[in-house]
């Protein structure tokens, strides 16, 4: 194990639980704190998801500002620092954030770690449900409670038995969406309205392919480490790099990664 | 209060929350319990979900034999029997069954009660997040642990800052599809993936429509009560009873109901 790695796994992990630990009470306080009750002023007022969203990833970079200073951040709210720095922590304070607003349990706190760009350590946190999803090179797992379990993908499914999801089909442009949709129907079985927990519970071994397009790095990044630790292949639609967002394809089994890339590969 | 609305309150709704507790056990051992390590083999196999939904029935229809014998029963699972008395529970022990399969934690457990064919109490419950939606003329309310509150539909939106949720669009028919995009169109957020998490959320103040179309008795009798007592209106898609399942509108504020009914009414 390199030096590098070795931080990661002893130190850096574990921090990153941390700061998924920092980031609960400020997305949880304003989760369902709408509602009926909801102030109903405009002017100079907040929405609850983007109050969560900034006292979460502001929680977050306090700490990281506070015990590693020389790593970067890449956050939704707050921008980038340090981006060329060798650690770089790529934070998405609420992803999910229709469900957020709606009260739906199926927003997570996203937190990635790149190390020389590369995706080395990931966390998935649903706080309100009690899933902790986290992945590195030493493997991944669910932790609820005091109970932590590894992850594992399933694999040896045909695309007729495959399960697929994908948050909204509305993710798609004109040109992708006949590609999608072409997928889908070749599919055993669809899922809408499923966001970052679409790729833990890919990890988790329960679905088989996640489609969608237009993410950015924090909506991906963290979640790298989780699916290819518990076994699966995470990448763009033409098989390249994930990290940096775009239109990305998960699936569980290598076969079925490239059954769904001859149906999404760009158009003769 | 009637002799039966007062049986109702004092001794069935407490009665329907005990049916929920009965069939948590069911139903969570089931709750991804297969993954990665599913038995492949079909042969003389249950699947987790068709487990869960019987298990949890059989609980929920032992208690009330043996508490209320003189009561009626419809259920998923095990059918109907005795439709025709004066009180009848309604039992639909894993709404979302594809939630279900794939480990996202948004289906529930319902249990409805008609009295003279009437829906007078409901429940949802979702034991894995622990939350617990019920309502009956007395008043809605969300239990999670020991808290209990009061729900109330949120009003006053228009349509266009309105959101709305179905479970999926291919719910419906070549016929109701149009009628559903032209109101999807007009609102201001969409969600799809909800199951019966979208009706419970409504009655809570987070959900302004939900629209469905293929919905069975037992889909939406336990719903009516909680939606009701919030403040909420559920109806068919022409303003008539929803109990008997089919096409579905729920909303929480009359003019938004109307406003939804306009476009959802049978073409000319």
């Amino acid at each position: 194990m390199s030096d590098a790695q070795d931080h990661v796994e002893s130190r850096l992990l574990p921090f990153a639980l941390e700061l998924a630990a920092a980031a609960a009470p400020e997305t949880l306080r304003h989760f369902r704190s709408a509602g009926a009750v909801e102030n109903k002023s405009t002017e100079g007022h907040i929405d609850p998801v983007t109050a969560g969203d900034r006292g979460a990833e502001a929680a977050m970079r306090r700490l990281i500002e506070t015990h590693f200073p020389g790593h970067g951040v890449i956050g939704e709210e707050y921008g980038s620092q340090g981006t060329d720095r060798e650690f770089v922590w790529v934070l998405d304070p609420i992803d999910g954030t229709r469900a957020f607003v709606l009260g739906l349990p199926i927003w997570g706190t996203l937190i990635g770690l790149l190390h020389d760009g590369r995706p080395v350590a990931g966390v998935m946190a649903q706080p309100f449900v009690d899933d902790l999803f986290f992945g590195s090179a030493a493997g991944a797992f669910l932790r609820r409670g005091d109970d932590t379990k590894p992850l594992a993908v399933r694999s040896g499914r045909a695309l007729d038995q495959a399960s697929i999801a994908t948050t909204t089909p509305q993710l798609f442009s004109a040109d992708e969406r006949p590609r999608y949709n072409a997928l889908e129907s070749a599919c055993g079985l669809v899922r809408y309205g499923t966001d970052c927990y679409a790729y833990a519970l890919l990890a988790a071994g329960h679905i088989d392919l996640v489609v969608e397009s237009g993410l950015k790095p924090f909506d991906i990044v963290a979640l790298i480490p989780i699916i290819e630790a518990a076994g699966g292949i995470v990448t763009n639609w033409v098989g390249g790099n994930a990290a940096s967002g775009g239109q990305i394809l998960a699936a569980g089994d290598a076969a079925l990664h490239a059954s769904a890339m001859a149906h999404l590969g760009p158009a003769a």
